[in-house]
């Protein structure tokens, strides 16, 4: 079988950099186009890219020409990878979906779109059939599908496997994020050396929503978000990778905290989604250890995309406490954009 | 008026420097004794301590022998700062107020014990009065006080002007802490370079339970415990010095965030607390930038005492939100034992 | 006597903020202006500038409005101290000299120029006279003085001590320099996190040849450099302040380790400079520990004005290897500026 | 071929870490011992090892019990990795050879000895022979190699490389190095956050000799050092991983800086090394970027153990000044070690 062939958006910026890091031999995809903004035209992504991950550029990539970030631009791929920023994604996204492409975007832009899928593949894949809704609506023969917050990501999908086992009524959350959520250059050495940042623009609203939205029900046309309601602070921390979460949970039901724990450990993803080749493995890892999960030593589980949960124990309030590790570029941005472009080739839609 | 003649007991540590640093030029105290533990002893202070702040040793300390950490060896003392680990605290403590010392203790060793203060003098002053039925009761022609634990600090100050105003019901705290909160050597490098720990021995259990001492009520001979309940999740991150606590805050009345604020900024110390040497000034700044308090940027407000909050928005789940810092060298350790002594002093239970 | 009338330019910027800071309070001087790029024009300081230091902004400078860098904008002030980029001090700095102001830069613009004296009062102060014909030359009724690099600032006051004594013949100096001396945003924090940069834009020029300058005669009309020869290699660390440089030194001379600390310990600021305000007290502190000097523990010795020396040994090929470290934005930059203009005054060349 | 049974001697540190990691899956050696203090005898590795890398321990690994450091404990292993500390290298490490075993020690016990081999396979595989020596003289069947220091190994590759074609006469070095050089807890993090220490107990010493054993000829029965001096400083930063090296080199001969990047990039293992499992592979990277190497983004080349160069540039008082990057506990520490008894098992010396 001849592989597909997709496009990366803002290829040279820090999630754009981890797509094609993520896309470097993968087994279905290969890369036709690489865009850039307008200064880097006519150049090529080696010449462009401040490379900044620690596994080398993929020689492919280096002489790929950074192109426009339009549909006639592409080289014919069928699907488009957008690490846009949001404002940018707003307008071209439609236009490529118009255009026939699939675009699996990891901007914010259309996640709070009713006819837009927000997806984690072992959480909700069949939220993904909204697609058909937005082509109908939107007289699209291509589509979007978004991945959540890189904060959003983890705790969803722990929330995720007690939802199902337990209930959820209400969720705090307080977030240790890592620079690299910031993009780059981002956060300034200046802002973070010996300190913390008590504040993310924007973040806390995504992280209130995104996961009712995820662990909501498709009826009809449309989902009905889920009821407990969540609160969260969000802090900036001196990490590279890696978003830390503490989370204390009200479950509908009672659970000790050994089966919450037996729970988010036997937690597997549905059926069409197990076998993709970019699936966590295992979905969620449960540490024993009383000081984990750490992000330096658990960042990295699963090629990055497992979901490390750590501390179950009770609440002196609600029902549990538990702290949950996950990548924040890769499990919470390019990796799970590309896991949603799989899921959407596993049910069809990619032609 | 001649001095106070006063001792610090483990000078050498990380609290002990502070409480020699804080004590330089005091107007009311004057240090005639430190101890340390036995290798250091016949030796000079200047010869065994690894001075580790950046203010210098105080010429005075440099020379001083180090001695045993026994009434007889404290050259007089009226009063011992007490930067013992918890467990010799708990021997060494009980017989210098047998002695007829005051013991203003940083050690959590007593905290717990209806008949010994746990005291922020612009909080609870009125608790002091409890050393009479410790005295009583235990025999002693000295005391002790306690400090609470240096994240419980801070975050006391600020639910103490909302109890005041609003009644509290229930707290959500999530805390980001510093490295010096773990004493020296602490925490070792290798465990927290590009990483966080989102686990501190014991602190959870301190967190949940102190506040709620600090803010019951003296009634008769013992205090009623504060009603409202509390959740911890403590972190340790890599910042020098400076505590940072996320709190979600359930109110028994409605405030606006607005009105929080104000009630916070315009919180005053009691009166015989109000013109102590080493009272914070003001007790508590509300900050109005949206990133801030920032621990390196803020801890040293008010010379490292007042607590600084902000963020002081609504919840989703509770009434209010805010972030709250406070220098846990300081405000949570020396500096508001020191203050503890200087209420003594003020009340009369220092002859 | 009334105080002088100044100007800090660009005193929005990192420097610019150190310049107001180290201004507040000031004996001599009081600020009757401050600069800004014209984003900030019709506004007023304390709303343009982000504050980045602990130090609180001086409530003074809050409401002065922010101005153009132009002579007739500086409300008669007599002296202008700058902290404007290179590029634009190259443009402004001589305007305001022909208005008849003495500017006190800190930018690199105009230190290579033979009648610019490059200046560090306790080093050359002699070279100030060269103003004189500065002025001839270019008409002038005002004068630019200039003060170092940040990472020559230190060294050259180490190696003027070691050249008076000993003579000098070559230097090889290696830095580790701090955040702040990029500016702000300066270095992105995924730059530095976890990391070191072997690599300082400009960097190594400047130390190489700077020192030389500063350490030359002045011959009638111009300064002959000094004749060693410095090889250099800077390299950016995760320290927010305090630039540290690693010196192997052959001297002219023989000198014991033991002389060479001497000599430097014992260093004074010549006759006209011992007594300004902002003088270095003492000019250098020879640390005896064999693990110091450390940016965190000694970058603010002497209110950040003493140069911190240590680990003063044989070289293996040289004579003598040590270290050197000079808090950066104070020593190498406002402060050093600052100290420049006390010196200016007290020559006689403000009127 | 059945695999060579191989012990790890103290295998629970930092670098015994490092060794069974690497040592997972190796296509020649099966770990069948591991060591470690006695309070761990009789415990599992996986319940006495406080496991510190980001790479999973290996299963086999959990669940071998911690043995002492003896040859009769060691179940056949004919070769034995020693992390042990040097004092305690000295009494173990030859009575294993005396035993017949083969010890590949990373310990700085016996590198000064005459007739141990200090090695780095791709530098001087010859001195191996070293060990024919060592045996006759101290009746040995086994023997002892050492791996130099982890600051010195990636300076000597890059010096190897420049000596071969051009000679050399003088080099300085200062070093930027890594924490987990210092092992675990190893540096507190009180010491180094927002930080530099310009001191490591003992390792100028052995960055100035080890260089020039490595370096010198095997004439006869013994080694004589190479003839050039070295002058180094060696300083720790907050990295996790990854020594840098600064470099200033006087040569025999003439190389414009083009020449010498040349002659580092096409360095090659003499010939018994160029296909042993664990060669770097290339020997020597050199970066074109005039901000490369860094630490974070080149320790891992060649899986941590190829050397990386940049900066290749002329230096004002020697010929060239030049940056050197090398991982320390795997080319500086445990994968020198593992090369070396790779290379001692192709050289015939383990039966």
């Amino acid at each position: 079988m001849s592989k597909i062939p997709v496009a990366v958006l803002a290829a040279t910026g820090s999630v754009g950099q981890r797509f094609v890091q993520l896309l470097d031999n993968h087994p279905w995809f290969e890369v036709v186009a690489l865009t850039g903004s307008e200064r880097g035209h006519g150049k090529t992504y080696g010449e462009v890219c401040r490379w900044l991950l620690p596994e080398p550029m993929p020689d492919w990539a280096r002489m790929m020409p950074v192109l426009p970030s339009e549909a006639e631009s592409l080289n014919g791929a069928r699907l488009a990878f957008s690490a846009l920023p949001a404002d940018i994604a707003r307008q071209v996204e439609p236009a490529l979906a118009q255009a026939g492409i699939g675009v699996c975007s990891n901007a914010s832009a259309y996640r709070r779109e009713p006819d837009v899928p927000l997806l984690i593949p072992e959480v909700n894949p069949e939220h993904a059939r909204l697609v058909e809704v937005q082509r109908r609506r939107r007289g699209w023969t291509g589509w979007i599908t978004t991945n959540p917050n890189c904060t959003s990501t983890g705790m969803t999908i722990a929330l995720k496997a007690l939802q199902d086992a337990f209930g959820l009524k209400r969720v705090f959350a307080v977030s240790l994020q890592a620079l690299s959520g910031a993009g780059y250059p981002g956060v300034a050495s200046l802002d973070i050396a010996d300190n913390v940042i008590p504040f993310i623009s924007g973040e806390e609203d995504k992280v209130e929503w995104e996961p009712r939205k995820m662990l909501g029900k498709l009826e009809g046309e449309e989902i009905r978000l889920a009821e407990f309601g969540i609160s969260a602070h969000t802090n900036r921390v001196a990490v590279t990778d890696g978003h830390l979460v503490c989370l204390s949970v009200e479950l509908a039901g009672r659970a000790a905290p050994e089966q919450a724990a037996a729970v988010l450990a036997e937690y597997e993803a549905p059926a069409p989604v197990a076998d993709l080749p970019s699936v966590a493995r295992p979905v969620i890892v449960v540490r024993e250890e009383e000081n984990r999960p750490q992000p330096r030593l658990d960042r990295m589980t699963g090629r990055g995309m497992t979901t490390v949960v750590g501390r179950v124990r009770p609440d002196a309030l609600f029902d549990l406490r538990l702290t949950v590790l996950s990548h924040n570029t890769i499990r919470g941005a390019a990796g799970g954009s590309l896991l949603n472009a799989e899921l959407m080739v596993r049910l069809g839609y990619v032609s």
